[in-house]
């Protein structure tokens, strides 16, 4: 194991916080997503000097634990593998963000195995690596190697993923924002959610959605708040994937009323999320969420928090 | 007349010059445009008692002096009758944005009319007023109110129309950057250049086109010149209104080798403009496009210029 390590590398364990994200930003469909401050799954990665990978896990939800069929465990595998088999990880995963919330779970357990592999490899490998590595077990998840959550949980902040081939993403500085999320408790899959899209657009509705994407990027890097609000529009992907998702009409008028910039669904669903200037207005906003499925009698859990600008968080244990 | 002037406003005859614009910024269609240093038209314009608009012409181009079939001419009764006939204009323009080529001849003149007569008026009308105003005149030259030159020409820098219902538009302030622009002398129509675009995209091209205009406005927001070029691409417009330009693919191509940034064709053309970040690397990028046109024996006219800041520039008599 020496080898790897090196003077300023004194621990082979480390603590992590792989975060939540919201992808498919709106108007940001397959380009813009952001990281939560919370939920966020709670890892603890060991350096080992032979070449395996050991999960365990420490949550309610019974994933697999066989490295080959677990997301982290897929992505662990890959790097082991180009290093030549010189080491190996133990890795145990609290998870804390729900499968099937549309809030990144998958993205959080492969972009946190790759940020903790390297950290504990003394940042051998790029970031842009880490998003090749994490997409392998995106690609395990949904059968489709996407960078959607991947990038805004290993980079923090809001990321454009401005290409996918090949892959170029850009990180954002947004200014502070607050986020009101709500889960309803059903099941949209992704692939029903991506199969109801249309092939085909309208030029004019292309149009109206990139002057949103643009006024939405403007308006993140000029701190311009109403800019955001007015920009936070979907004329494409919304209309069509809001079917899905009970009471989303509703909602969301709810929410503007209370005070938000704006918002929409959190990846395919079913979680929703929205943007407000203020703690107390997003506050508000996830009260007005929660009343809804109160009344609608659809169990589901809400957050209210920030935007994680750093991405993983580590803690030495 | 004395209403409408008050102690600070002593002149009631000043010298302007409205910019040439490029509309339809690569992957930003009907959404982005920037203004140019050159060339601009010059005009001059005096504040009148009686509630008539007179236009004169210094140029070679023959355009129509009666006010309701002239661009500024339109723009100016508008503001009259806005004005409820208490004054009139007198105009004299010397037009050097040659009509037809897609660098927003007929802007230049509606844009400039109207911040002339807001000038002489001391500012009574908002930005967003003469916006409104000066659309007339795109109205009259294309049938279609639309702002896309309108915009950077009154605001300068880059501009972004974010939406058209209600007109949203915001100003993006540019890096220092370096344009080279051709002018072949060939006739393309905006209405054929509109009408050979199909109704309905691929979501697919669409998604990578706004991730490219999420790029360009984050590249330019952040001064990043890679950004930039890599974000200045065009899946949708330029493949297919391209073929109406003699020797497109070549010319980029060249130009791009020559060390642009990237570019496009201007508005619907025939202009086609290259974004550098040197200034000697434009000044190469004008020489191959001339190089060009001189081969494939097509006359044309040429400029190597920077980005307008400040829009329309006033100078006193």
């Amino acid at each position: 194991m020496k080898e790897i390590r090196n003077k300023n590398q004194m621990n082979n364990k480390i603590r992590l916080h792989a975060p939540a994200t919201v992808a498919n930003l709106v108007c940001g469909f397959d380009v813009l997503g952001l990281a939560l401050q919370e939920p966020y799954d709670i890892m603890e990665m060991e350096l080992l000097a032979e070449p395996v990978v050991l999960i365990k896990h420490e949550d309610r939800f019974g994933l697999p634990t066989d490295p080959q069929h677990n997301v982290a465990g897929v992505v662990l595998l890959a790097m082991v593998e180009a290093l030549h088999n010189t080491c190996g990880f133990k890795l145990t995963i609290n998870k804390q963000i729900l499968p099937g919330s549309g809030l990144g779970s998958s993205a959080a357990s492969a972009a946190g195995a790759a940020a903790g592999a390297n950290r504990l490899l003394n940042n051998r490998f790029t970031q842009h690596e880490l998003v090749q590595f994490a997409m392998l077990g995106e690609k395990l998840a949904t059968g489709v190697k996407h960078a959607d959550n991947i990038a805004p949980a290993l980079y923090g902040g809001v990321t454009l993923i401005r290409a996918i081939h090949p892959l170029d993403i850009v990180r954002l500085e947004p200014p502070p924002l607050h986020v009101s999320v709500v889960h309803p408790q059903i099941e949209v899959r992704t692939s029903d959610a991506r199969q109801i899209l249309k092939k085909q657009i309208l030029l004019k509705d292309a149009i109206k959605q990139w002057g949103n994407v643009a006024g939405l990027v403007a308006g993140l890097l000029q701190k311009d708040y109403e800019l955001i609000g007015r920009s936070l529009e979907d004329v494409i992907i919304e209309p069509v994937r809001s079917i899905l998702i009970p009471g989303f009409d509703e909602l969301k008028k709810n929410c503007l009323l209370a005070g938000a910039l704006g918002g929409g669904i959190s990846g395919s669903g079913p979680s929703v999320f929205m943007l407000s200037k203020e703690a107390g207005t997003a506050l508000a906003v996830t009260k007005v969420m929660s009343e809804l499925y109160e009344r609608l009698q659809i169990p589901f859990y809400s957050y209210t928090t920030t935007i994680n600008t750093e991405g993983i968080k580590f803690a030495v244990i």
